[in-house]
C-alpha cells in the first residue's frame, strides 16, 4: 500500500510508464492496481476513470519533456543553434542507453488516440503547441543572432523541427539505432541554415 | 459468409480498416469475425493467429503504399522535385477528405508495436526501407536533372524526407489540419534545393 500523500502522483507515474510502453488501450487497470499494490476503490477515489488517468498521464509526461526542452532551449551559456543541437544530441545518447525503445510518449498517444478521444486530442494538442513554441522562441533568438536566414518563419520552422523530430523518433523505434536521430540533427542544421 | 475464393483477402482488408483506426491491440478478433460474417473456425484456417494476420495486415499497406509511390515518384512526366511535391500534396488533399483522421497505418503499427513485436519490428522496417528507396531513387534523378545540390546524400535525404513526413501526418492527427503536411511539404523543398 502506497502512503495516502504521494499514491496518486505514484498511479500516475507507474501508469505513465506502462503506458508508454504498452499504449493506452493496451494497458489495463488491473495491472496498474497490481504494479501500484493498490485496491480498487483508491484507483476510484483518485481518478473518474482510465480515461481521466490517461489525461494526466499526459500532464506529467507534458510537464517532463517541456522542463528538458527549457533546460537545453533556453540555456543563455550557447548560441541558440548549439542549444538545438545540443538537444537533440542529448536524445540521440538517451535512446541509445534505452536501447532505442519508447519514443516519445507524446507522439505514441497521438498516434493512438487522435482518432478515438476528442479530449485526449486537444490536451495533446494544447502539449505539442507548448514545445513548439519553446523551439520558436529559440529560432528567434537564432535569427536575432544571425545564425539563421531573416526570410525564416520561425513559427514554421518550429512546427517543422517538433514534426520531423518525432518522425525521426518513430523511425528509430523500427530501426532500433540512433541514426533516424542523428539524421534528422543534420538536416534540420542544413534546412534552417539554408546550406 | 464470404465466398471461398476471397475470403481471406477479405478478412485482411477488413481487419487493416479496424486497426487502421484503432490499433493492431486494441482491435480484437471477435471484432473482425463479425465484420467478416466468417466463423473462429475459418478464422484458424486461414492465419495462425491474430499476429500472424497482423502481419498480412502489414504487407497489404506496404503494397498499397508502394504502389502510390511508385505512381507519382516515377511519373517521368514531370521533373523528380514536382513528383515528391506531387504526392505531398496528393496526400494533404487526401486526408482534407478523410477530415485528417486515420494517417499512416505503417507510422501508426511502428508506435504501437515497435517495441512489442520483433517480428512486427522486422517487417515494418522492411517496407519502411522500400518506401525510402523509392524516394531516394527519385532524388538521384532530381540530382541528375541539377535540381538539388550535387553534396546532398541522397540515402540520407530520403530518410529525413520520410521521417518529416511520418511527422507531419503524427502532428497532422492531432491538429487536424493540412498544415503539418503543407509545412513538410515547403520544407523539404528548402531542405534539398538548400535555400
Amino acid at each position: 500500500m502506497l502512503p495516502k500523500h504521494n499514491a496518486k502522483h505514484d498511479i500516475v507515474a507507474i501508469s505513465a510508464s506502462l503506458m508508454h510502453l504498452k499504449g493506452f488501450n493496451n494497458t489495463g487497470i488491473q495491472e496498474i492496481l497490481q504494479r501500484a499494490n493498490i485496491p480498487k476503490g483508491s484507483f476510484y477515489h483518485y481518478f473518474k476513470n482510465k480515461e481521466d488517468l490517461g489525461l494526466q498521464v499526459i500532464d506529467y509526461y507534458t510537464e517532463m519533456i517541456t522542463s528538458l526542452f527549457k533546460q537545453y532551449l533556453q540555456d543563455t551559456t550557447v548560441l541558440p543553434l548549439e542549444r538545438l543541437d545540443n538537444l537533440m544530441t542529448f536524445y540521440a545518447q538517451h535512446f541509445k542507453k534505452m536501447k532505442y525503445k519508447l519514443g516519445c510518449p507524446l507522439g505514441n498517444f497521438a498516434l493512438e488516440m487522435g482518432d478515438l478521444s476528442e479530449e485526449f486530442r486537444e490536451k495533446l494538442y494544447g502539449s505539442i503547441d507548448t514545445l513548439i513554441s519553446i523551439i520558436e522562441s529559440c529560432l528567434q533568438e537564432a535569427k536575432t543572432e544571425g545564425q539563421i536566414a531573416d526570410t525564416i518563419d520561425t513559427r514554421k520552422a518550429a512546427e517543422f523541427i517538433f514534426q520531423s523530430f518525432e518522425g525521426a523518433l518513430l523511425y528509430m523505434k523500427v530501426s532500433k539505432s540512433d541514426r533516424p536521430l542523428l539524421v534528422c540533427k543534420d538536416a534540420v542544421k542544413r534546412y534552417v541554415q539554408g546550406k
